[in-house]
C-alpha cells in the first residue's frame, strides 16, 4: 500500500508542478490570447460531440449498477448538454477580464505611488463528484481568470472527464494557453485526492464542489487554503406584516423550483398572527404542490397531516419537497432560530413593514439575504456576475457567488525614485 | 492528561461562546459608539500604567532565565511604550469605519435591487508571541471592525497580557462595546491553542502572529480559516541599467534599517555589468555597515571576506547584518531565483530602464513589488493603512499589509417586490 500511495503522490506532484510552471506563463498571456483559446475549447467540444458520448455511454452503464436515477440525470450527456458546455465557454469569453484591473492606488506623502492590481490566484484545484460540466465550467472560468487548473472530478464521471479533457488539451496545442494548465487526476484512488490537500508549495486553492462529506474531508484535511461551498440550510421567515400573495410566491418558488439545490428553502418560519389570518391560504398551496409537512407544535395545530419537527428538521437539508415549519411571535425569534439551525447561505424575509425588514437584513450575518424576494436568486447567473465556480459559504476571500473576480488576488506594485524608508 | 485537555477545551469553547455573542451585539452598535469604546480603552490604559508595569517586571524576571536581550526588549513595557498603546487605539478611532459601506450594488432587468455590503467577521482568534502590544493592537483593530476577538498571546507574556486586558475589561464596562467581546485565554497549556484550531462554528478566522513554527503549527493543524501572516525572504535585484546611488541607498535601507523585521532585505541579486562597473562602492558600503556577506562563486570573487553561500543562505531570512549575494547575466535569472527562493513578500528592482522594470512587475508574484524603492514599506503604516494586524503572505482574502478592511467580510442583501425565480 506505501508504495501506491508514494507513486500517486508522485505522479500528482508532477502535474501540481507542470500547473504551476503554466501558471507562470499564463501571467503574460493577453485576454485576447484566452478568449481565443476558449473559444478554441469550445469549437473542440461541439467537433467532439460523438466520442463524448460514446465515453460518457461508459460512466453511465457503470453507474446504473449503483445509483438512483437523479444521479444518473446529473452524470449523462447528450448532444445538447455538450453544446451548452460549448456556450458557456463563449460566454465566458466575453465576460470582462478581471486580471490588470486597477483596485486602487495613491501617491504617499513622500511621492511613492501605491497601486493595488488584480492578478490571478495562480494554481486552483478543484475537487468535485459526479457532474461532468463542473470539468469545462471550471476551467473555462479558471482559464479567463489566468489561472491553471487541476480537475479531480468523482469516479463515476471518470471516462467522461477524461475525454472532455483531452478534447480540451487537443484545443489548447494550437493557442497561447499552455496545455499544462489544465491538468486532470486520472487516478480514481481516494489518496489521490488526499495528495492534493498538502501541496501547499504548488496549489494556491482548493474548491471542493459536492456533497457535504466531501466538502467536510477536504477543509478538514486540506493545509492548501480551501474556499468552501456547501450547504444551504435556507429559511423564509414570513413576518406579521407580509403581503399574503408575495409570502405564498416566494415560499412555493424557494421550495419547489427546484428543491435539490443549496438556494432552495428548507424552512419556513411564520409569525402566528399572519397564520392565524392565512392558514387556510397556506394549507391550500402547500397541499396544491404536495409539500410534506414538518412543524412545531403551533405549526402542526394549524396544518393538517403535518408532522412533529425533531432537531434533525431542523438542522437539515431536505433536498426534497418537504419543509420545516416553525411559529414564532417576534421577529427575535426567528432571527434566534436562523442563527442557531443556519448555514449562513440564504436567508429572507418577507414583509411590508420596512422597519422590520431592516432590522432582520441588519441582524441575520449570511451571505445572501432577501427581502420580499425568493432564495432562488442566490447563483451566479441569476445575480448576473456572468458564471460561477460555486458558492461560497465561507467568510474569508469569497462570499455566495463566486465568479471570475473571486479567483483572483491582488499585489501592490509601488514605484518609487530611490524611496527609503527613514 | 485527558481530564485537564477537556477541561482546557470546555473553558475555551465557553469563551468563543460568549465572544459569538458579543459579535453578534457588536452587529448593532455604531461607529460613534465603537470609537467611544476605543477612547475609554486608551484613557484606562494610560490611567493604570503602573499596575501594567508592575505586572510586567513579573514576566521580565520570569524570562530573564531563559531568554536573551531582544526577547526581552519585546517583552518589556514602560511608560512610553504604555503610552503608545493608548496613542494607537486613538488612531484607530479616527480611522474609517468599513462597517456598513455599499462595495458595490446594481440592478437586476426583472427591478431585483442588490446590494453587496461590508460587515465584520465576527469573532477573530489572535495567537501570538511575546509582544504584549499585539494585544491592544490586535483589540482596537478587531473592535473598529466590529468583530469580537479572542487573545491567545505567549506564555511568557501571561502576566503582561492578562493586566492589559482586565485594564480593558473595565474600560468597556461603561460602553455599549460587550466586555465579552474580548476574550483572553490565560491558560499557558499548549492545549489552549490547539482547542482554538478545531472551533469553527464560533470562531470565523485565526490569525497567528510570530515565528514561522507558530505559523506552520497553526496552518497545519487549524480547520478554522486562517490568514497567514509570515516569513519574508526578500529580494533586492540591481539591474545592469540601475542608478548607481538609488540601488546602493536602497540596498542599505532594505537591509540595515531594521534587519529583524519581515520586510528587510535577505538576498541582493546584482546584474554582472552594474557590478563589474559598481563592485569598489559596492564593497564600501558593505563594509561601512559591517554586512557579513554569503555570495555565489562570481559574488565571492568580487568581495574579499565573502563566504560561499549554500542552499540554506537562499532560502532562510538571517534577520541580522547579513546577505546573500547571486551575480546574474539576464533578468530571467533573477525572477527564476526569487521564483524559487521568495516567499512572495516583497521583492524589489532597481533599475532606469522602464522596460525591463514592467517586466519584473509583471513576471514576479509576490504582495509587494518595488520599482526604485526600499522593501522596508510594506508596512500598513508606511503605505497609508492606518495601522495593520500583520501582514498577509497568502493569496487568499488578503495579501500584504491587512488593516481594518482585512477584517471585514461581505453581504448580499436583494431588495425584491415578491421577487421569484423563472
Amino acid at each position: 500500500m506505501a508504495t501506491i500511495d508514494i507513486s500517486i503522490a508522485q505522479t500528482i506532484e508532477e502535474k501540481a508542478i507542470k500547473a504551476n510552471q503554466a501558471a507562470k506563463s499564463l501571467r503574460l498571456v493577453t485576454e485576447l490570447e484566452k478568449n481565443e483559446a476558449l473559444y478554441a475549447l469550445a469549437e473542440h467540444l461541439e467537433k467532439n460531440i460523438d466520442f463524448i458520448l460514446k465515453e460518457n455511454r461508459k460512466d453511465i452503464e457503470a453507474a446504473q449498477k449503483k445509483y438512483d436515477a437523479a444521479y444518473i440525470d446529473r452524470l449523462s450527456l447528450n448532444e445538447n448538454r455538450v453544446i451548452d458546455f460549448a456556450n458557456s465557454l463563449k460566454e465566458v469569453a466575453k465576460l470582462d477580464d478581471p486580471v490588470g484591473e486597477t483596485i486602487s492606488n495613491w501617491t504617499l506623502e513622500n511621492g511613492l505611488k501605491v497601486e493595488k492590481i488584480r492578478v490571478p490566484l495562480g494554481v486552483i484545484g478543484m475537487i468535485y463528484e459526479a457532474r461532468p460540466n463542473v470539468t469545462v465550467d471550471a476551467t473555462g472560468l479558471a482559464l479567463k481568470s489566468g489561472n491553471a487548473i487541476i480537475l479531480k472530478g468523482g469516479s463515476s464521471a471518470i471516462h467522461s472527464n477524461k475525454a472532455i479533457v483531452s478534447v480540451m488539451h487537443s484545443a489548447l496545442s494550437n493557442t497561447r494557453v499552455p496545455k499544462d494548465a489544465v491538468q486532470f487526476i486520472e487516478s480514481t484512488d481516494r489518496n489521490a485526492t488526499k495528495a492534493l490537500f498538502k501541496m501547499k508549495q504548488h496549489i494556491d486553492v482548493l474548491i471542493p464542489r459536492g456533497g457535504g462529506a466531501l466538502i467536510q474531508q477536504v477543509v478538514e484535511n486540506a493545509t492548501v487554503p480551501v474556499l468552501e461551498t456547501g450547504v444551504g440550510n435556507c429559511h423564509l421567515y414570513i413576518d406579521r406584516e407580509a403581503d399574503t400573495e408575495k409570502a405564498l410566491n416566494i415560499l412555493i418558488n424557494a421550495k419547489t423550483d427546484r428543491p435539490a439545490v443549496c438556494n432552495a428553502l428548507e424552512t419556513l418560519i411564520v409569525h402566528e398572527k399572519w397564520l392565524e389570518k392565512n392558514a387556510t391560504e397556506l394549507i391550500e398551496v402547500l397541499n396544491k404542490h404536495q409539500i410534506q409537512v414538518h412543524g412545531d407544535e403551533k405549526a402542526v395545530r394549524f396544518i393538517p397531516g403535518a408532522s412533529l419537527a425533531d432537531e434533525t428538521d431542523w438542522k437539515n437539508e431536505y433536498l426534497s419537497l418537504e419543509i420545516a415549519i416553525k411559529v414564532v411571535g417576534h421577529l427575535d425569534e426567528a432571527c434566534d432560530h436562523i442563527e442557531t439551525y443556519g448555514t449562513k447561505h440564504s436567508e429572507a424575509i418577507v414583509t411590508e413593514n420596512q422597519e422590520t425588514a431592516k432590522a432582520f437584513l441588519s441582524m441575520i450575518d449570511a451571505a445572501a439575504l432577501y427581502h420580499n424576494a425568493s432564495t432562488r436568486f442566490t447563483d451566479g447567473g441569476a445575480l448576473g456576475f456572468g458564471a460561477e465556480i460555486g458558492i461560497s459559504t465561507q467568510k474569508l476571500h469569497a462570499r455566495g457567488p463566486m465568479g471570475l473576480k473571486e479567483l483572483t488576488t491582488c499585489k501592490y506594485v509601488m514605484t518609487g525614485n530611490g524611496h527609503i524608508r527613514a
